[in-house]
């Protein structure tokens, strides 16, 4: 499946990249070794790339292996510690704050989920606030978890500063990404996983390095007024919340869950993992779990959940439009042809990984045919 | 206040509408006895009336006192069930499924938010569904219970069809709003009030009885295609969703817990109380009360939360604003000031509590000088 299609934000918006299969198997067994190599346990290792390869199998590209090199550095930097345990420092029957003692984001988000099903096997909700973590990837990869358990998911983060707010100027809270992910019967679950910003920075970013000016609406410059022009981000400019004051308040709902309540930084106290690598971002996340199964019989909910997915995908069309999506079902279908084709790749996702192998001598593990692109980039260019 | 500030969508868009103040004790009592008349018990017309008036009070016009006739409209005529009594049908210790029995929105929706705090209390997060309730007003009034419990809560509805969906034609879904109440120290709280349509029908209906185009943005005409013309809505044309399929995807996310999981009516069987008094709604509610000081000390997250703000207040303006403000601070303002000056009644309010006056026979009771706006339009109309 090329990422050509309408696109959620988080898709790489080069219409045609070129993308390589590989293996899943090889693919994993590659991200752990290079996670161990620089001291975190198989276990851990384990957990980040499957988070990690799953995320390239939805297509959501930016978000998969092609951000492991960066993680790899962090952990050598001393940003993240690859040793880390979280630990849940207080809970109650339907809550756990956990401390993730800086540990990389798929494992201090990782435990954060499953401690809140825990706690929704028990109670019904379980709500988990995670501190002291680092960037973790897609927020739907949390949410997912749920699905294993018959249950709701959802999963927030804040993150460094990149969004405007209404009457202000500059960047001044992050794009604060939310995901949900709701189980289903014959229908795929459906899965939603946005940021609060209108689009996305790295959209922001190809255009910029495409020379192209970008739609008024995306960003404000540096006196808070829309632009077009993509260098002015991410400064003096940043992006604009989506739907004006909606997105900026859904933006400080997730910043209270995630930053206030889990006792994490906030806003501008964050440290961007984009910008440095030898200290910890400290981003906090907030992750909810809803037993399902508890609350109406199972397979009453996925009928209705199937009822309700089937009135949107057969609704009336819209002039010229082939095809009504729900929410997730791009990023399933992109995972069923990779369980069948292999693990799409992008070219920025393959050099990525070869500068990894290069960082840590670990080319003959490489997934790929290490001359299968050329002119590999620095991933911390 | 007027509210001609910059205005969140539920306000009227009139910048100058003629604003009358009158006692809040005298509106409430009015609004009591309106209802006792029709066979609402004492208890739950006071709490109806409580949640309309501080509605008028924090300047949202549109959900109102000048609901009340309707409501009224729909006791007597059968969609509502004025001596309903909710009712908890099953829970575990964080939930609870309540049926509205048919209730006024008002009612079962103050009695499923009361659950909802009720468990937070034991276990520290607490999520309630609302089944065959009727329409329920300001979100906000439910999200604002939790205050006073040192909680921090969400209230959302299903509601019948208004919106459009990416790839669609007409509305599929409704326009399902979200509010949420988070409790600060200093700084009054933060309390967002939001539909997930780019602007409320209200908007349009207004832009259209103007005789003037909207934005393009704002609706899609029969053919599924962005128009300007608000004569499109609300058939064959529908509201769009903030931020395309964000918007579409949150809506998703409410008519899930509002309307799948609580057993309610979904998308099109739910029933515009607008257009219809004999049939009930049948909407559905979700709310979610989390339990701040169970998770940590409460003054703590109170200083935390007041940072958090007054890190958006204090941000660098964008050029010609005045002033940032944070969701919810206008409300707080325009209740501090009813509070000092009087309950604040648009000329759509006063003639339709003019017209209830009427239908019941209670003029003497009304909170105003009868005479004081002239040319009454029926609220039926």
């Amino acid at each position: 499946m090329e990422s050509s299609q309408a696109s959620p934000e988080s898709r790489i918006p080069n219409p045609e990249p070129r993308l390589t299969r590989v293996s899943p198997e090889r693919l994993t067994d590659f991200c752990v070794r290079a996670m161990t190599t620089v001291g975190m346990t198989e276990a851990d290792a384990r957990i980040t790339a499957g988070i990690l390869v799953r995320t390239d199998m939805r297509g959501i590209f930016t978000h998969g292996t092609v951000s492991l090199r960066r993680y790899v550095q962090q952990m050598r930097d001393g940003g993240v510690n690859p040793r880390a345990v979280p630990q849940v420092t207080s809970e109650g029957p339907a809550w756990a704050l956990v401390d993730g003692h800086r540990a990389l984001g798929m494992v201090a988000g990782h435990a954060g989920m499953m401690a809140a099903i825990t706690k929704a096997k028990t109670t019904g909700v379980g709500m988990v606030g995670v501190r002291h973590s680092n960037h973790f990837g897609a927020a739907s990869a949390y949410a997912l978890m749920a699905l294993d358990h018959q249950m709701i998911g959802l999963a927030m983060s804040n993150t460094d500063v990149v969004m405007n707010i209404p009457g202000g100027r500059g960047a001044m809270i992050g794009n604060n990404p939310l995901s949900y992910a709701i189980p289903a019967g014959a229908q795929p679950a459906m899965v939603l996983d946005i940021a609060m910003s209108t689009v996305a920075g790295g959209k922001v970013a190809t255009m910029k390095h495409l020379g192209k000016p970008v739609p008024l609406g995306w960003l404000t410059d540096g006196d808070g007024q829309p632009t077009t022009d993509p260098g002015v981000f991410p400064s003096p400019g940043a992006l604009t919340p989506m739907g004006g004051h909606k997105g900026y308040g859904l933006a400080l709902l997730v910043e209270t869950l995630a930053g206030v309540l889990a006792g994490a930084a906030m806003t501008t106290d964050i440290i961007s993992w984009a910008k440095e690598t030898h200290q910890p971002c400290d981003e906090g996340h907030s992750f909810i779990a809803v037993n399902v199964g508890a609350m109406m019989p199972f397979d009453r909910f996925q009928a209705r959940m199937d009822e309700l997915i089937a009135r949107m995908r057969t609704a009336p069309k819209a002039k010229g439009a082939e095809r009504i999506y729900v929410p997730g079902e791009m990023e399933y279908e992109s995972e069923q042809t990779a369980r069948q084709h292999g693990v799409p790749l992008t070219e920025m996702a393959v050099n990525s990984l070869k500068g990894l192998a290069e960082d840590l001598d670990l080319h003959t593990y490489l997934p790929f045919d290490h001359s299968a692109i050329h002119n590999p980039q620095s991933a911390t260019q």
